[in-house]
Formats: C-alpha cells, structure tokens, sequence
C-alpha cells in the first residue's frame, strides 16, 4: 500500500545522524534463487531499502533468471520509466504500445544490451538461452511501484466479481474462479520454493 | 503510438487564429452504442480533440455501459490519475493496489457518487444494474493514455510470445495461443457491433 | 488559508486504515440551493472531501444555477486548469487571456458541451437559459483554490486601502468604500439566503 | 495570447549561434515614464526579451511608481510566485488568500525591503510616499503572465455580457457599460501619457 | 546538509498564525563587509529567512563586491537557474557550459544590467571596476543551496584522498596537501576578518 | 552547449517509423581503453544515443577505470540525480554537501556495491584496487549533462580571466596561467592515448 499513499516523499532522519551508509547498499552481485512459479526473482532497491535515494528519484533492480525460460513476467511501473542492461545471458524483452495499436516492440537481448521500457506501459523478459541471465535496471522514482499484470488482477484481495474477468479476458467463468483460487507469487517473492 | 511519443507536448496553431472552438466539444450527452463484446463504449477527448487542452493537463471521458454486465475491463492510465462520477444506473468500480498487496478497493455507486482511481493503477467498472448507466470522468493529462490489461497482452500485434502469457496467466499454452488469435476490441473501438 | 500553505500535499493516516471510502463521495447529483446574490452554488471537492486525492492531482465540483441569470462569477484558479462539463440548461461560459490582450473567448453552451478553461487565468458563467442550470467541472489539483475577482478585492478582510481599489477599477471613493462594506458571497458559501 | 498558448517552451536559435547577449540585458536602472492613469509603469522581461532564460524557469521587472499614490494595481500572475525587493521609495504592498477567507497580508515596505507573493494570488503594491519609488521584482517562469485584475474584467475584448459583472460587482449595469467603454491602461503599456 | 536532505519541502506552522511577517524581510539594502579572502560577501534569503517562500519556489540573495578585485568565486547551485542585476559597480561576469565544450558566454557588465545563469552550470562575478559593486539575483527554489568550486573540492571535511584533486588538477600532492590544509571561507561567511 | 539548449525534449521522428531499435543500445560489456590523463573512460547513454528516451527521464553509463588510480575526476550533473553499481574492482566513491558544511559521505566500494550521488552535487569515483573496476550508473533524466569540475574552470574557452582562479583557488598566478594552457582531457574523451 506504501507505493499507493506515499508516492515520492518521505522524511529522513535528523541530517546530524546521516552517513554515507544511508547511501549504499550492499549484494546486487548476489544471484537469487528463484520461484518455481515464475523462475524469476526481483531484488528491487527503493528509498525503503536505501534512505539517501529520498528527493533522489531514482530506484534499482537486480533481475535473476533461471535458465531455459525463466520469466519476469508482464507488468508495469505506475510511477516510472525503466532502463535495463544485460549482464548475463540471453532474454527476449518488449513492451506493448497502448490502446489502441497495442504494438509490441520487442528484442533479443544478449549481455551488454541495454533497452528502454517507457513510462506506465507494461513489458516483460523471459530467459530465452540455455543459461541463467542476470539483468539490472534503473527506475525515475524512488518509489516506483510494481503491477504484475497477471496477479493483480487474478490474485486481488479480496477477490474482484468474476464477471469481470470472465468478460474481460474471453475465459469461461469456472476457469476464472479457478485462477482467483491460486497463489499468485511476485517476481520479488522470497518464498522461492513456491 | 501517440501517447508513446508525445506525451504532454503538441503544437497549437498560429495563436492568431485560435478561436473559442478550439477549447469546445459539443456532445458529451449523446448516449453511444456499445461493442457486443464488452457492453461499453468510451468517448475520450483528449488533445487531439479539444486543442485548448495543450498545456492545461487536464481530459474527459463520457463512457456508456449496457444493462446487466456492461464492463469498462480493467485498465490503466500510464500518465493520469482519474476522478469518475456516475450520472446514471449502478456501477461496481474499483481498483487493485501494486505488489505485493494487490488490495482491491471497490464500492457500488450509484448515480451523484464520485470515485478516485490512483495514478497508473489498474481499475474497473461492471454495470451491476437492469438499466444502462453513464459515468464521465476526468484525467490529469492532456494525453493520459489506455492501456487496457487483456487486450494489451492477448491482442498485442505482433504476438507475444505465448510462453511469457502461459507462465504469466497460469494457463495451458494451446488456450493462450488460442485466445491471441481472437478480436480484442477496445471500449473505444468503434466497431459496436464486433 | 490552507490553499496558501499547503499547495499539494497533506498526509493521509494510517495506510493500514485506508478504505475504499477515502475514495468516495456521495451526494454529487443532489442540487443545492442557491444564494441569493449569485444565484448559483458550487460544491467543491478536494482533498478535503476525498482524502484518496491526495498527490493524485485531482478534484470535482458541481455547479448550480438558478433560472435567468445564475452566475458563477468571474474568479481563477491558482493551481489548476479546469475542464466543464454541461449538464442540463443553457450557459454562457468564457475566459480571458492575459495583459495585454484581454481576449474573451466564449460561447452558449448547452447539455453535453464541454469547455477548458486554461491554468491561472479569469473565467465564468452565466445562465442565460429559462431553467435551472448544472454543469460539473474537474481541475488538475487536489486543492485548486478559488479566487473569486470582485469578492477578493472589494471584500478583502480587512480592507485594502480604497485608494488602490479607487485607481484600478476607476470608482469614486465613496462607491469604493461603500462597495467594502457589503457582505461578499462565495459561491460555494452555505448562507443561501444571503 | 502567448502566454495562454505557449507557457513554459519555446525554441532557441541554432546552439552554434547563441552568444552572451542572449543571456544578457541592460537597462533595469532607467525609470520609466508612468502612465497618467496608474502612475506606475512595468518593465517586465521574460524569455521575450531575454532568449536565454528558456528553460530556466525565471523572468524579472523593474516597476517604477510616481510620487503620492503611484500604483501597480491588482493582479495575479497565472504560472508564478514574485519575490520583490524595494529599491528605493515607500510602498504599501499585499496580497489577498483564496476564497473563503480574503485574508490580506500587507506592509508597508521601504528601501531593503523584501516580500513575497504567494503562486496565483492577487496582489498590488501603492507608493504611499512623496517621492518616486522603485522596485524590482522576480518571477519562477519564464513567462509568468500578468492578469490585471480590473483591466481583465472592464477591459475585455469584446466586452463580456455586462449582467456578468453587475451581479459580480454589485454594481448598477449603467456604470458596468460606462466602464467596459473606457480604456484601461495596462501597468506595461508604453502611451504613458493616457 | 539541509539542502542536501530536504530540497524543496518544509512545514510552515500553523496558518491561523501566519502573518504578513513570515512574506517579509528587511535589510538588503545594507552593504555587507565583505570577507578578506574573497572579498566579497552574499546575503541569502531561502525559506530559513522568509517562511512565507514555502512552496513558493523562489529565494533572493545580494553579493557586495569590494572595489578592484571582489570575487564571487566559481560556483554553481544544485537546485536553481539564476537571474542577476547589477544595481552598482562594474563585474566581469559569466557561466561555462557542461562537457566536451566548456565554452565561457561573459560579459562585463554595470548598473542596470541583467545576466542569467542556466540550471546547475558553474558561473562567477569578478569585480573589474575601482568601486565596490552590488548586485542582487533570484533563483528558482526556495532553497538552491550553494556549491563553491574550490571550497568544495579543496576544503571538504573530512579531507577527501588527495589522489582525487592531484590527477583532476594537475596540481603536485604536495601542493594539494597544503590547499587541504587551508581555510576556504564561503562567500556567505560572517567572518569577514579572515 | 545541447545541454544547456535543450534540456529535456527532443522530437521523435515520425511515430510510424519508430523500431525496437529505437529503444535499444548494443555494447556496454565491452570494455574501453581509458585515456592515460585519467586512466578512466565513460561511455554515457543519452537520448542522443537512443531515441526512445525521450520523455523518459532516464539515461546511463558505462565507466571503466585502470588498476591503481583510474579516477572519474569530481564533478556534477546539472539535470540529475545518480545511482551507481560497482560491477568489477574496488572503488573509493564520494560526494560533498554544499555550502557551508562540504561534508564528505564516501566509501571503498566493491562488486555489488551501490551507491548514490544526490541532485546536483560534485561526486567522484577513483579506483583503489589493483585490478580494471567497471561501474554502470543511471541518471534520472534522458540528458542530465557532465560537469567535470577542474576541467570546466581551468580548460574553460576561451579561458576566463585568471584572477577569477587565482583567488579562488588560492593559486599563484602562473600557476593558473599555465594550468589554462594545459590539454583538459574529459572521462568521454576518446582520444585515450593523451
């Protein structure tokens, strides 16, 4: 809800007791396990993780995924734009234009490959080479914010009306149900056994 | 396209020759057919409507929903926060929070209620009633964008690959591929009879 | 005064408190009575009414007007740009531009019109129409401010020296003075009867 | 017109062909004639005047009021706050708060004096002493727009629907059309002897 | 630090006890001693001095120069452009452009004259005439914070490694040692005997 | 100069001719020969490299830094925040806090190490281990401009008067004349032989 109500402000402590830690974090060249469910994991740094970043507009992500299909799967940034770069492996990346072209453009990228993701729209990567891959990327806010496209809608609490979501993506109302009674895990879960 | 690219910014004529017209829109009364498919219509004025809006941060929307099940599916704006009111009949509106929540915040509203949807989260309205009913609604941007959740990801052009929607969704991929091969009509799509 | 101070940000409470209701208004269809010396009424909602506005950049008001003459005086907004939005009856709505041109820009609208007036700069409306007028308007801030022209000026509290009123609006003094004495009507005031 | 079209943006000269002098400006020591009809006069540079203040956000004015009553009238500027600084002479200045209160914040002012106006309200400054005064003052926009209060009422072009202004200033409506045929001398108009 | 922590936002107290006091200060026309090192000194006015400029987004400085050879030594501010008049005395004054061209746009300017220094570039005035000078300038925040080349670089606290400032400067590590050792009096230091 | 001209927009070509590859640079694990001046180089991503930044806010860089005191040489950008991530080696990074304090937050950083370098303030980075580092950093805005301290002042064009330094910098004259002749070679510099 924090990404809700606050958005972009946030008090820090008394500037007599800031140090240059309030400015540093440490283990973004840590590789994460990663869920069953997506083969992915999110290691999203904002202003909760590093306090210097308030007023500083700017965020950071590790992006681990397994090999052979590992997915970050479709979602968006209500309060930003993305930049990402390859460190490792092979990821097949895009975004989709809004309504009503809904294009997609969308690439192969391979380590030292950098890609822009504009601002609110919804993108994705999956792992698409024989090896784990390894991305980072840069938000413009310190708070960012993550809709993961699939469980917000399918995993909302309490549940939205299924007609909803029976209309709206062309499913038969059982299956909707269905999908509304699974476990909806984030890219930046840490219950990685899932 | 457009929203991807210009954002905010657009050109306005010779300021000599702007008129009152150019800050008017005539016909925000006139009920519009809906799409078969949906059992909605939107009208948007942005920029590219009412000229007078450039720099001023601000668009309407008048949207019509049929009787028993008329869904504005979810959404999201990339650039704009919204204010809705309903004019008539009995909407389910709401939207759902970013990660890891996915919180859902939805009311039934009635003719003369007003309902906030936050910057760039993904919203909703069913018309829960027997009677058509009428919302309109307002954006903070010129230009606010729709990215309507199903049809981006289903109906993207060319298609996505179905493993990212597969994995994503929970679904089995012959369904997946099934579904991006359907019509995935906008609630501003003119085709009302689709 | 709170329009002076604040601007754009207030801190919501406790984000584990937060309910749909902190977006929701009731009561936008009812027709309020108007006063006396105006003629019309406008119920404004901001952040005040709608706490979930706050840092959505948003707010709403419904404006009545009584037959023959309702007039929502000339006054700005002075942050915010405003979009109206015609309801039922007839008005006369327009705006002016700045120094040192003073170009009116207006028209008689009716249902379904919609008009812009632009960020910071003098408008109005009038019913020119036979019955009871209504129009809603939305604004690109969650507390826009209202700055009502003859009210701010001839009922400044306390008095601007009448000199400067004298000069500006080329009136004898003691019509100045005189017009200082009177009670000022907001049109969002509550005293119909005034 | 250009400050309602324009606003914040405009195109500088090839980058290779700007100088210093569009940077530059030199002449805010000369007083100005004023104008019989306000005894004030405003020398006011924006990126009009100034190329290089594009995109910097900031324009500025020298303000030159005669002895005994000079008098820049009431005003607000619709896309920023001033700052003003008294060079020489004996002002009294203020500015009024939104509606409902019409609070006013007034000095006296002298040389070395400081005040600020807060974003989009109505402000004034009246030479209550003997001798000439001077002030200059700055403003964060490169074209902050000036709305003469009286001037913008009175004076529009074409006139405005006088019933507008005889219910908004409680005045009789001959005097209301007596007024809109005058000529209202804006403070920067350079027929200084009107 | 303030400016480092809290950039744009600070809490007035509570409105119902402003006044026209907290919109107000008194004393620029008050000549400054100015420091031996520099020669020179500025009076700064952010929010800290005039409360009033919260959310205001301005703040005022005068710099006295003393004759032959007063310096505003190279700076630039971190959250502001700047507009500067020159109301006596003649400064040699100018802003160098960001990397590769670190092209110098200069003039010498006098009385009456105007300069602007764009957003975060370094800039200086040098007094070149035999008269002490003063100047006054705006900037676009209500808290712009200063940095000051050389005191920056060579008197910060703790001492940063001098292998930084002897391969940025071409300068010998001895030589650097010794300006660390220094004392860097700021162009608003009151200890004007240094 | 585009720096200080254009800030933040720059058109698109024609929307229909937008690609992927738009949004897309190809190289940055590759590794550059650094200039033997600095023993560093930095290969910045902007929107002049990749088109779809525009409107973005976003930009980045690759850095590269020579064993045993490769140095990214103290300076700011005007237009933007950072955050940087050490990929390879050991960095000893910083930042100093405007005036009046310039207080030093720095550490030794390693692979995996992130740190931030608030808005506008005078950052550097020198390699302390004796093996190659490498960093990526990104910058909230698609052209937030380079600033590099000594080179900006001492190689300045044409060169600005060296009173103006030799104060400043509490240096002997000659020495300052000298230093102006002196070759400023800039971390982007691609003559990596000087």
């Amino acid at each position: 809800m924090i990404g809700l109500i606050v958005r972009e402000w946030k008090i820090l402590q008394d500037p007599d007791h800031v140090t240059a830690d309030d400015f540093f974090y440490s283990g973004l060249h840590i590789a994460s396990e990663t869920s069953k469910q997506l083969g992915a994991f999110t290691n999203l740094l904002t202003v909760d993780s590093i306090p210097g970043l308030n007023t500083n507009g700017l965020s950071i992500v590790r992006i681990d995924y397994e090999a052979n299909g590992g997915l970050n799967p479709p979602h968006h940034h209500p309060r930003a734009s993305e930049i990402l770069t390859v460190l490792e492996g092979t990821l097949y990346a895009g975004f989709i234009t809004s309504n009503p072209d809904h294009r997609v453009f969308a690439k192969v990228l391979k380590a030292g490959d950098v890609f822009v993701f504009p601002f609110g729209l919804i993108h994705f990567q999956l792992n698409v080479g024989k090896n784990p891959a390894v991305a980072i990327a840069a938000f413009n806010s310190q708070n960012p914010g993550v809709v993961t496209t699939a469980n917000t809608v399918f995993g909302a609490s309490p549940s939205i009306n299924p007609d909803v979501l029976t209309r709206a993506f062309h499913l038969d109302k059982d299956l909707v149900t269905k999908l509304q009674r699974q476990e909806w895990v984030n890219p930046s879960d840490l219950n990685s056994y899932s």
